[in-house]
């Protein structure tokens, strides 16, 4: 609805300096039957594919006469999906798209198909919470470092007596602070569960958990060192394990179990969305593990592995869960169809978010 | 910094599903004599050029055995500058940079070229503001919109009883919420004013100014009826006049005047920087105008028009300031040279902060 606005502007600053750019295209159009229409302009490429995560194979656009290219793509099932194009070999986002994936290794563009009705993870007519970006002093990398913290509706910085439990929510392995806000949309999946009254209102925290190569175990001291004390220096929170959790997708997933049970009493939620648990620091803290499982299970309320079943992980994430029951350790798997991908990671997060904080 | 942790990454995953991704490389890659190599992969393209902000034609790349395109450009002022790969005659953003000019109109990577002494708009070590994003109703537009809140250091959630004074700050024709944080700087500009006490803290409220074509003057209502009472009802701040400036680049500098001039006895401040007026509303505020200078000149204590001498803009710019100057209304021109850029608005914001909020 944005690019309408465009079309004026681009008369108006059309031939000036802004003369090179490619036509304004409607990409991507989303149809009411829920097909979409995807648009690149090149007079010069001699092949562009579409390549999605609706998608199991690429997809060949066809040019007209003024060197648009487009394909328009059956109806897909409501959710988000990353998109590109392919241009001759190359990658590239789509130039008309706004909404990007927040990564450090690819550009994506997102394409979101709204629900016949509302989906969880839709902007809807409920009050809102905000999302805040800080900066703290990390003392255990030696740098400032960047977070995003969710704060639920009610919020209110006049109010210095309502408290709140906090989720400490990690993303994946080449994402930023900024993925589970703007690919995930956790800032809106607790506003739909809080006015739901499914969810309790709580704080989200959501930390940056890149770290260099060679320092594993550097992101679980500064999460427990360094960010934590500065949410809860900063937020009124409550300090108690029973209203802390901790939740994570991919390497954060890893990084999840990780900073969960090597820091027990500080959590009563440990969620692990497909973790990735190849690492140095999994396999220092859970080769020959011997955990007291009954104090284990009495401090944590929750503890979920989750999965989809054509993940590239599952195979690792079964092993993970087996593991852990093997040690007796009480553990909720959540096991549905789909990949290693952010629309699962929505369920995931969505799925969860009701059973935290519920004692 | 962040891309060494991907090399490690890249090969735990390499192999799976990431597999058809291009080789990780260091580009944008900034030397300490403030040159800058970029890097591009691609075995297919024939010819790949680097247009950027910095350069006055595009520069073409060279490619090795690898298919690895890169150029080395000679020391670079230190700024912050846009830049795109021109790949075949496609516009492309850097994959391997993370950091993504915010507009919805093109795809372009930022590069940042430190100061010898740490620059105005460079992340110090300082206390830090937090920079909060959310969603008000628009009863103006029918609509949830989204907006951003710089918060100063010091603001403390549990404090009632410290007042902000506040600037409205609108982002460029085709720019988001996001660029005045994400290209302009805006948060650590005032961060770093702040430190030096050459501002005074305060609170900066981003809009997203962007409306539907034929509704010119829709933003100016949404801003006075929604916005600011939004942020009035949200926000500890002040509420009278001499406690709110309005100020914006391009498009936003015109609505900037607009805002401003229509709503005289709302706003001390009128900052404007390198205003598009070419607009329906300006037109009908501005054409056949007599306004009573005396009492305007006695209601704001800053009204600057911001320009650089090769802005495409800037005939017009200097058409408004003398249409300014001939109504006898206290102008202050800040004319420096460069172009319709981030860089000059930048300057701009950091040359106006010191002089917002005085008496």
């Amino acid at each position: 609805m944005r690019k309408l606005f465009f079309i004026q502007i681009i008369i108006f600053l059309a031939g000036i300096n802004y003369a090179q750019r490619a036509p304004l295209l409607n990409s991507p159009e989303v149809h009411k039957d829920k097909s979409v229409t995807f648009r690149f302009f090149s007079k010069k490429a001699e092949s562009i594919n579409l390549e999605a995560e609706f998608l199991t194979s690429p997809k060949s656009m066809i040019k007209d006469s003024t060197g648009v290219w487009s394909i328009t793509v059956d109806p897909i099932k409501p959710d988000i999906y990353p998109y590109f194009f392919v241009v001759d070999g190359i990658q590239v986002a789509d130039p008309n798209n706004t909404y990007i994936f927040a990564n450090e290794r690819f550009k994506r563009s997102i394409v979101e198909i709204p629900g016949d009705e509302p989906l969880i993870h839709e902007l809807q007519d409920v009050p809102h919470g905000k999302v805040t970006y800080c900066y703290y002093k990390s003392s255990t990398l030696g740098r400032t470092r960047r977070l995003l913290v969710y704060t639920p509706p009610g919020f209110d910085v006049f109010d210095s007596n309502t408290k709140y439990p906090v989720l400490y929510l990690i993303h994946g392995g080449s994402d930023t602070e900024e993925t589970w806000t703007k690919v995930g949309k956790a800032n809106l999946i607790a506003d739909n569960l809080i006015a739901q009254k499914k969810a309790k209102p709580m704080i989200i925290v959501m930390p940056y958990g890149n770290v260099f190569p060679g320092q594993w175990d550097s992101f679980t001291k500064d999460v427990v060192n360094d960010v934590i004390p500065f949410i809860e220096s900063n937020f009124p929170v409550y300090t108690d394990s029973k209203n802390r959790a901790v939740a994570g997708f991919s390497v954060g997933g890893g990084q999840t179990l990780n900073i969960g049970f090597t820091n027990l009493e500080k959590f009563s939620c440990i969620c692990s969305y497909a973790p990735y648990t190849a690492t140095p620091e999994f396999k220092k803290n859970f080769t020959n593990w011997l955990p007291d499982a009954e104090k284990i299970n009495k401090q944590l309320k929750l503890f979920t592995i989750s999965v989809g079943t054509e993940d590239f992980l599952y195979e690792s994430v079964k092993s993970n869960i087996a593991m852990f029951e093997e040690k007796n350790i009480n553990i909720k798997p959540f096991i549905v169809p789909g990949g290693h991908t952010w629309m699962n990671c929505k369920l995931f997060l969505a799925t969860s978010l009701p059973q935290l904080f519920t004692e």
